[in-house]
C-alpha cells in the first residue's frame, strides 16, 4: 500500500483538502446514481444498511405493477424462477467465483446454516470447528446450534484476540490442523473491520485436509474476494450492506464447483429438487448449487438486488478498493491528528491491507456520543457495544469532505460536550 | 352446506343467472381494491399467486423512497425490526391464534424444518411421523430431511389416498397412535382442495400425546383456522396465495403459547437471540416464538403483505368462507352440467366442507387444455401433473361471471379442438 503511505505524507486536515481529494475522486459520478434526499446528512452506516440506488425505485414499481400486477402467475416463467440462479451469477464476478456455484437464497444465517451442516457432514471423521471471537455473533450462534444439533460431538474452538481488534494471524494458522473439520470466520469482521489474509487462512485448511466457509458481509462489494483462486469451499454473503440490496435483500450462498455433487442440504426444499414441477414424493437433490435453495424466494426483494448489483459491476472492484483504502486511511489520517487528543482510540487496523471499509472510533461515551451524532449533528454511524462507533465508508457514494465534515462534527460533540445530555441506557437495536 | 344445496337447487348454466349471482354478492366492492390490467382476462391462479392489491404499489413506492432512501438505517428502528411479530399478530385472527403466537419468517419450507425439528425434539421416545400422499411434496422432502438428519430412527408414514383427491378420514385417525411423534398435513391439499378435519385429527393426536403442525398454506386467508381452538401445536403458512402478499412473500409460523418455552429451533440465528444487539458470543434463545426466527428478514416483501393483509381482515373470514363455497358450489354444477360429457373428471371433493377454494379439474389431454386456455382463451389456471387443471377461486376478486366464463371458455377449447395443436411435453414450471 505504497500510494496510502505517501498520501499520508502530504494529508491536511482541513475541507480544501477533502474537496481536492473529491476533485480526483473516480468514482465520484456514482453518487449521483444513489437517492441523496438530506445532502446535510452524513451517512456513515452503508457497511450495515447501504443507501437506495436511484434506479431502485422504477425497477421496482415496473416489477410491481407490471410483472406482478399484470403478468401475475406468468412472472415465474418469465424470470422469477431462474432469478436465484440469474443473481448468484451476477455476484459471482465480485467474489471471484466461476458462473454456476453461487445462487441467491434466503438469510446468511440460514445459509450458512445449511453450509456448516453440508461440511460436517464431509469430514465425519474430524470435530473440530475453529472460528474467532472476532466473527459475527450470529455466526457463532448458528455454529453452536450445528454443534448442538449434531450430539455435541464437535467442539468450537475460537482464536482469541489480544487487542479485540485483530486476530494474530500465526495464531489461527496454527489452530488449523488434522482434527479440524471446518474453518469459518467473517473475511472482514463487523466490528474491528479487521480483515484476514483469506487466501493464506484457505491454504493452510487446504494443506490438512479441512474445509473452508467465508462470510463474506462485511467484504462483498468493497474488497476483492477470490473464492475460485483461493481454493475456498464454501461462502455466504450479505447484500445489503456494500451491495445497496435494500433492507433485508436475500442473501448468497457459495459451493465450490467440485463439491457441489458431494454436498448436501440438511433442508430439503423444492426449489433445490430435481425437478420441482414433476412433484414426485421423494427427493432427489438438484444437480449443482441449486440443491442449496430450500423454498420460493422473496421475488420483490431480488429485484431491489438486481437494480443494485449494476452499479457495483459497472465500477468495478479495483477503483472501488483503491477509493475504500483511500477513504479509510484519509480518515485514520484525520482521528490521529483530531480525534486522538479527544480521548478516543483507534478500533481498527491501521494497515490497509488489513482491514475492510470501515473504521471503529472507540470512546468511553461513544453511545452517547453516537446519540448526539444522531440527533443533532447530522452524522448516522452505528454503534456497537461497548464503545465502538463504526463509521462505514461506502466507495460509491461516500465522498472525501464527508470524511473531513463527519470527523469536525465528531470533534465538535465532544469538545461542546453535547453528548452528556444523552443517557448512557442503551435503547438503539441496530 | 344447507345454503348451499338450496342453491344447486335453483343454478342455472347461463351469463345471466352468474350475473345475477354477481348482483347479490356482499365482497363485490373488494374486486375494485385489486389493479385488474387486464378485464378480459380471467384469472384462476390467486392460489398460487394472489393479485396485486391497489394499496400494494404506494406502500412500496413509501418504503423505498421514503423509509428506506430517507430514514436510512433508522429504518430499523422505525418499525422494520419489529415487523416480523408484528405482521405475526396481523395474521394471528385470521388462523385462530391469540397474539404472540405468530411471526413472519423465512419461506414455508425452511419454517417447515425448524417446527419439524423442535417437534421431533419434543418427543425423544417416538419415532413415527404420520403424514399423507395428498401432502404438498416439498413439505414431505422437508420431512424427509429431518428424517436423514436424525440418522433414520424415524419412519415417516404417509396415509394412502384411494382416489388421489382424499383422505379417508377414519385412516388417518388410526395411523395416529401412541408412536407417533408428529402429525403433520397441509389443511387444504395443493392438488385436489381436500380439506382435512382439523378439529378432529389435532383432537386425535392430542389424546395420544403426539404433536401437530399444519400447513396453512392453501387455507389461510380463504377457509377459517382456529389454531388455538382446535389445540394445535404448530403452523406454518404461505402468505403469497389467498393473503395476496406478492411473489415470494415471506411465511408466517406459528407455536402454541404453552410450548414456545420448551421448544428450540435447530437453527441459532440473532434474530431469535434473547438480546440480538448485545453481541455477546453465546446464544441465549428469545422469549416465546421470537426465538424461531433466524437472519435478518427482507423488509420490502414484508411492506407488501403487510398492505396485503388489510383487505382480508377487513372482509372477514366469514363472508369470505361463504363466497368461496358458493363460488366452488357454483363451479362443480357448471362442470357437472357443462364439462362431464366433454371428458373431464372431478378432482376435487363434491362436499363443500371438504374443500378448500379451488377446485381441479381433470382431462386426459389437461395440458394441452391449460396451454390453450392460457395462450387463446385468455384464462389463466394452472396445471399439476399428471392431468389436473386447477382453477382457484379467490373470494376478494374472483366474481360469478367469470366463473361462467371460464367454463364456457373452457368448453370451446374442448369442442373446437383448441388444445390439439399444442404439445404433449411439459414446459411450464409453475
Amino acid at each position: 500500500m505504497q500510494m496510502d503511505r505517501r498520501e499520508a505524507e502530504n494529508y491536511r486536515a482541513d475541507p480544501d483538502y477533502a474537496r481536492m481529494l473529491d476533485a480526483g475522486d473516480q468514482l465520484a459520478r456514482f453518487r449521483r446514481a444513489f437517492e441523496i434526499a438530506d445532502p446535510q446528512l452524513i451517512y456513515l452506516d452503508g457497511n450495515s444498511l447501504g443507501r437506495l440506488p436511484r434506479e431502485t425505485g422504477g425497477r421496482m414499481a415496473t416489477a410491481v405493477t407490471d410483472e406482478w400486477g399484470r403478468g401475475l402467475i406468468r412472472g415465474w416463467n418469465a424470470g422469477w424462477y431462474s432469478a436465484s440462479s440469474r443473481l448468484g451469477d451476477k455476484i459471482g464476478p465480485l467474489v471471484g467465483a466461476g458462473s454456476g456455484q453461487v445462487v441467491v437464497s434466503d438469510s446468511t444465517s440460514v445459509n450458512l446454516f445449511k453450509l456448516v451442516m453440508a461440511a460436517l457432514a464431509l469430514r465425519p471423521g474430524r470435530d473440530r470447528i475453529v472460528s474467532d471471537v472476532l466473527n459475527f455473533p450470529s455466526d457463532l450462534y448458528i455454529l453452536q446450534g450445528c454443534v448442538d444439533l449434531l450430539g455435541n460431538r464437535h467442539s468450537l474452538h475460537l482464536v482469541p484476540s489480544a487487542d479485540g481488534v485483530t486476530i494474530d494471524p500465526s495464531a489461527l494458522l496454527s489452530a488449523i490442523d488434522e482434527r479440524t473439520a471446518l474453518v469459518t470466520l467473517s473475511h472482514v469482521t463487523f466490528k474491528s473491520g479487521f480483515l484476514h489474509d483469506a487466501a493464506a487462512v484457505t491454504e493452510r485448511a487446504r494443506q490438512v485436509g479441512a474445509l473452508v466457509l467465508w462470510d463474506l458481509s462485511h467484504s462483498v462489494g468493497v474488497v476483492p474476494v477470490d473464492l475460485d483462486g483461493w481454493g475456498a469451499d464454501f461462502a455466504v454473503g450479505c447484500t445489503y450492506k456494500y451491495l445497496n440490496g435494500g433492507p433485508g435483500a436475500p442473501a448468497f450462498l457459495y459451493v465450490r464447483r467440485d463439491l457441489q455433487d458431494k454436498a448436501r442440504s440438511p433442508i430439503w426444499g423444492w426449489f433445490g429438487q430435481r425437478a420441482p414441477f414433476a412433484f414426485d414424493l421423494g427427493y432427489e437433490p438438484a444437480e449443482g448449487v441449486a440443491r442449496f435453495l430450500v423454498g420460493t424466494p422473496p421475488v420483490l426483494s431480488l429485484v431491489a438486488l438486481d437494480a443494485a448489483l449494476d452499479l457495483t459491476l459497472e465500477a468495478g472492484l479495483g477503483p472501488i478498493r483503491a477509493k475504500s483504502v483511500s477513504l479509510t486511511s484519509y480518515l485514520v489520517y484525520l482521528f490521529d491528528t483530531v480525534l486522538t487528543p479527544l480521548g478516543f482510540r483507534l478500533g481498527t487496523p491501521r494497515d490497509p491491507a488489513r482491514r475492510g471499509s470501515h473504521v471503529s472510533i472507540r470512546h468511553p461515551d461513544g453511545y452517547r456520543i453516537s446519540q448526539a451524532l444522531i440527533e443533532e449533528m447530522q452524522v448516522l454511524p452505528d454503534f456497537r457495544e461497548p464503545d465502538n462507533i463504526r463509521l462505514g465508508l461506502a466507495p460509491l457514494y461516500t465522498s472525501f469532505s464527508e470524511v473531513w465534515e463527519a470527523v469536525d462534527r465528531i470533534r465538535r460533540v465532544v469538545v461542546e460536550e453535547r453528548y452528556r445530555k444523552y443517557p448512557q441506557e442503551r435503547s438503539t437495536v441496530t
